[in-house]
């Protein structure tokens, strides 16, 4: 049986970036193998930005490499720009994800650019794909599309527009991002059918936080309104944690665990997703990692049923 | 503006009966006054159980009293008998809540009765109230409705005839409990849809845990099909906890944030609702509070509109 949502684990990029220490390479590489042994079918590995900024992803080049080497899934890596994406391409990553925030103060405050000015670096991205590697897939990933720290409210209307100048600009899929933990349920599914009514395919993941409590819900939300990509992170590593505990990216675990108790297929074998903890835990020693069904164990008499894809 | 959905806090009965200190009485309605400061217009405030068994309710009676001090409130007492429910009776409580178990095999392992004669007892408790205190309202919860750590799986017909036979006892609302954290927004949704279709507005609180970090999700499905009274705890004290970190109630704090968020009016005000914390927090020294809405603080421009009941 083939699943029925995709997860899109962000652990070994959004995580990893977001600690302070390092992961060696070879420790990289072992997380990697034990998600893709999950049954995990789509990942994002790494940031192609420059490692004097983020020395955590100085190999992304290798990391995408050896994560090309295990069959069965998308090997993805985040771009922040043409630079970033002439080497992901190069690469041979199967998909760029490039970041494009719905907050002007926010587009400003991390890239000196406008959102518009950013469809402007998305077209060339796609020139540039056109001509490397025809086959990669681009996806736009709308930030703060559900509230901003910096200007607090993103009005719809703006995410919408941006959201259909991507598709209009040529990305595969535009994703929605809770950059902030901001969103809630009722304004996801609104956010989300506004989005598909517009771009209707090209609706991508929904990339959640959970940074107060929502994540599962809002995620359940996006799910009810026809969204069938998820972003989460192992451990819940990464996102913007504002405090100890408030974990800021959805945790992989508990998503899955979610979906399945639903009897919504993932392919994703629960007990070996969270056996994959300890490669991470081994690679970041004194990290907290994060996740409820990791502490409370299956429940009694819970039978999944794993997919073979 | 009305409330649109009534939050009933549990944490003064299920939060301190679930921690091994006792929280000495003026501390305890010290907590209790500030959680009716905050416009919570529901709150469980104590179990009706021999002393010896739980002395951290050993002042039951008068803390019903004073609760019973604070205007526009529902004052409800856990009763897990005939006994307790007279006690309950005779202190005043607004409304008694009995715990009913849908699990045999919990059923008999808690109060050494089937859930039939847990039935019978309601009947007896029904016949007590009328003669004691006729206004005083009952309800059964039942609980391990969505499954159980000791038989498992919980057949869902099994509830739908236990929630019948309640009704027809006599209770004025049946609530379902995921008192083992096994319920996910599928069950949650199909279970309260057939319990309405069999006891219509009878049908009464869904009080979930977070064991494995559905609680909210489980919350929104549960509005989504018409549910509008939801148990929780301030701090996610109490409940099962399996693990550190892993709380067993929803965070009262999370789950107003959620529905404020959107739009659905609570009449809670979060401000207040959080300053709440601080007597629970002197009350309980050195207990750990859950909560990521405490821990991160309101989002930028998140205007509240609290109903003035």
């Amino acid at each position: 049986m083939l699943p029925e949502v995709l997860i899109s684990e962000v652990g070994p990029r959004d995580g990893l970036q977001s600690v302070k220490a390092t992961m060696p390479t070879a420790a990289k590489l072992r997380w990697i193998a034990a998600l893709h042994g999950s049954g995990l079918r789509e990942i994002e590995v790494a940031s192609f930005v420059p490692a004097r900024l983020l020395p955590q992803m100085a190999d992304a080049a290798e990391v995408v490499q050896y994560a090309l080497t295990l069959p069965g899934w998308t090997v993805m890596a985040l771009v922040p720009n043409r630079k970033g994406a002439e080497a992901a391409l190069r690469a041979g990553a199967h998909k760029l994800t490039l970041p494009v925030s719905a907050s002007e103060a926010h587009s400003l405050a991390n890239v000196r650019k406008t959102p518009l000015d950013m469809v402007e670096e998305v077209r060339a991205i796609l020139a540039l794909r056109d001509e490397l590697a025809p086959t990669a897939k681009i996806e736009a990933g709308v930030s703060t599309a559900f509230g901003c720290t910096l200007q607090g409210v993103v009005p719809e209307d703006d995410v919408v527009r941006l959201a259909a100048a991507l598709a209009a600009a040529g990305v595969d899929d535009v994703g929605l991002s809770d950059t902030t933990g901001m969103a809630n349920p009722a304004q996801v599914r609104r956010l989300f059918q506004r989005v598909r009514a517009e771009i209707g395919d090209k609706t991508g993941a929904a990339h959640m936080h959970n940074t107060r409590g929502l994540g599962l819900a809002n995620c359940l939300a996006a799910y009810d309104v026809g969204v069938r990509t998820f972003d989460s992170s192992l451990g819940g590593l990464g996102g913007c944690p504002y405090a100890p505990g408030a974990s800021g990216n959805v945790v992989t675990e508990d998503l899955v665990f979610m979906f399945e108790a639903m009897g919504v297929r993932t392919g994703v074998d629960l007990q070996k997703l969270m056996a994959a903890r300890a490669p991470l835990a081994e690679g970041l020693p004194g990290e907290p990692l994060y996740g409820m069904t990791p502490d409370a164990g299956l429940p009694k008499g819970f039978a999944q049923e794993v997919a073979h894809a």
